[in-house]
């Protein structure tokens, strides 16, 4: 029967990595985990067992801690930008290296009110790039907000199965995901990932929300709006809900103060927006 | 500045669901987790903030809980199908409702040699359905399988980052997620559910396999040879590596016996294939 | 100042092994995690960095390797007491080693009607066992089980913040975490191991539970009751609670059909009993 | 058969809390995860199914937010004293009230410079408090902390099984894990939480490491010497280890700058401290 093999990919997925780079006795320290895929011409590992065209992920694995050794790791984007470039440039049969990068943000641990020399502690967020088909795409994630006013939900279609309640005040909370991407060229990634994250802040803070969709629209709005080079931004945010509790039964009221926040089930919202 | 909406969907994420079917002393038990994307004209709500074209995320849980009482379950794609159906015929401005299932496996607890009527215990697969733009989309998740012959990994490129060694005989470790579309029409979900499952387990337990994608491209092949209502399948399956332990520094050989198994790094070899 | 250290212990966690044990074309496949934990007269380590009395945790990682290469693993009851007799023989001053080892079960795939001679597919229970003071305690973890009827709730205290409802039939789930220490002397540990899953499933099928406790401790007791080499059994079930779901707001009954499980939050029953 | 119920003790775990207390227009928020276990004379219930005595978990969980909406919850130490207060002051027949409560941290957005009056952005730590049997111990958990030097491991056993190389410097990560018990009557409990979480991080920064052993005997040494109020501290730390990566194959050196970090295995290390 004749059957067709329409898509391929594969790679290695959770390389760790860190690296530390000693500039005297103050160290710098890179902690990432990068996931690598590879498409092309790939065909014949998959239909006759024929591997004369793979890149072991053995290899790849090999070849992240290679480079990194070479030179400085410099901006995670710019490391992506260099294993995507290794395995293009040698394997004419690959035409997509896709390189996403996750990395851990540690910082200087403070020790009699000074930031130390080699000691970090490590915080809960997340910087992101994805390099795939030559466009780098920035990105957040782990960045979990809560406002506790300003937020309302009203006016959403009310049928037979709608018991919520409308609400000009309610509590919001989200974990933000963010990605970004960049128009052609170099750009000073690390500054524009730091304006990018605190404008994604401001806004969340600032906005008089009416609705997670609105709020989403405004972040990316606004960072479309400040940073000239990124081209285009993809928003993601559960609504973790937090639940005011019904503490009638006890002869109490609650004048939104007492809450419960559930992991499940949590609305999800994402929007793309472009540049026009 | 002109900022374009050029995508959005939102919905709700892990609508729980426990349905008892209670026939005479016999019950029958249905565990779904259920997530729920609507795309469609929500610009305004984006905008805006004008709630007025929104299906709350609260009432599309609300709707999964009164169509589950409404009629019996029956195999998730037909469940899935329902719910799609319903937010599609009352919304006309919803261009897709996905409709994405996730089914906890149940087996009846033997208790003096018989299946018991009404008490069970839960397995560690998943069986998934997808309802996306009418397409009936049934997978599997959770499919551990390991086999420790006949895997063999030879003949693919050396460069000088290449340190892997070549082997006829290595252990081959994976979790299977496999997904298949239907074609157009009614089918008997449950039972081609059971048949694609036992094939997936046959041809990876008798492949002599060439390579992860060798034996992924014989699954996908043999799901697609076998049963004519499958049009396209993809399978992702990772590479969790074993790894066979240096025991020459106690002055002791491995014969292919003792390995650590890693999950990271992992291998992951991905495919869609289709009959053409 | 004086400070005592008054208690310490270290060692290894996560020790992953796979051994495959090759009869001809028949493969046996154990898939063990293992943890070390040495305690003894280590203070001079942590006073002073003294590290003359210190077994390397990466030493006890390379000697599980060596020990699964010397001999068949065996149950693991009996692999835990030959590492706990190794670190105990060679190190006067090591006065615990406790051994605490999961086992992951696999089953062999069938394939044409016929358990497969070296393809294997993974459950979702954990078999495990602990060699502490010299005590081999084994027990299962993972066993999740749901009966739908003949469990009540009924006749607890009623206070100014009890709002739950009393009630004849619930659903009752739980993942059953259980171990039992064995009196001295060599045992049959496999046949023991699955006599007792088997008790405990039966008994929480059969059981009329008026409420988790009850049933608990009968699962308990019938173990003592039934397996003579038995000491103690401690026993740790979650109630994770399946909520009935108020359809009355969209004008429908609910008899005890559509629910609502839920992770958080949880009940927890614990209990220890022993043979008299 | 005589079979005797040795311990006992249930109760309700994972019960979520958020307080939002508003003053004008600043806002506090306190976010807690909750467990709560009791003691006492309940085997009735597990024996005969007579639940006279039991608290139902589902009161439990309704009195921890009955008592958060009636005073300010205070420090989670204070929270928790009042909790069981409650379920011992009420319940003859309960002998011990266990409280344990865990603190997501959250600090107040930045916002064109200032900390926003609502707005929050969640961090990795994690506070946690106990109370068991009267006494206050406090906690903290997810401190992830690594440094590049300053750190040797050498001097240990070695056998026949012994390949670590010994090292006057390496990378040296672990997730500090934190518990310390209070002298009788009341403290300034954040006050103190925050001195104690300065200590650990600044004699980790400091401390010229022979071991973990060593570092995390420093740790609680110093705390017991600079904090009066504090009788006992328990630390937990594992060695996740940073593996150099041998780049030699590739014809590269490796001067303490390229490392795998790995979290399986993991050494792990454990002590208690006391004032003597």
């Amino acid at each position: 029967m004749p059957v067709l093999l329409t898509k391929n990919r594969y790679g290695k997925s959770r390389v760790r990595l860190v690296k530390v780079e000693r500039h005297g006795p103050r160290h710098n320290l890179k902690d990432l985990n990068i996931d690598i895929r590879l498409t092309g011409a790939f065909e014949a590992s998959y239909t006759l067992g024929d591997n004369s065209s793979v890149v072991a992920t053995d290899t790849m694995k090999n070849t992240v801690y290679a480079l990194a050794r070479q030179a400085p790791i410099g901006e995670i984007e710019e490391f992506g930008l260099r294993l995507a470039s290794h395995f293009l440039s040698r394997n004419a049969h690959v035409i997509d290296a896709r390189i996403a990068i996750t990395e851990s943000e540690w910082t200087r641990i403070h020790s009699n009110g000074l930031p130390h020399d080699h000691s970090f502690v490590q915080g809960a967020e997340k910087r992101t790039a994805l390099i795939e088909q030559g466009i780098v795409t920035a990105g957040i994630t782990g960045l979990v907000v809560l406002k506790t006013t300003r937020s309302a939900f009203e006016g959403y279609i009310h049928d037979e199965y709608t018991t919520l309640k409308e609400t000009k005040d309610r509590l919001f909370g989200t974990a933000i995901t963010a990605e970004w991407a960049y128009r052609d060229g170099k750009h000073e990634y690390g500054d524009l990932w730091r304006t990018v994250r605190q404008i994604l802040l401001e806004v969340f803070a600032e906005h008089d929300s009416l609705g997670v969709q609105h709020t989403l629209h405004a972040m990316g709005e606004s960072v479309l709006e400040r940073v000239a080079e990124i081209e285009e931004i993809r928003i993601s945010m559960p609504n973790r809900h937090c639940m005011l509790v019904d503490l009638a039964p006890f002869g109490m009221d609650n004048p939104n103060e007492v809450f419960v926040p559930t992991d499940e089930p949590h609305g999800i919202i994402e929007a793309t927006l472009r540049r026009s």
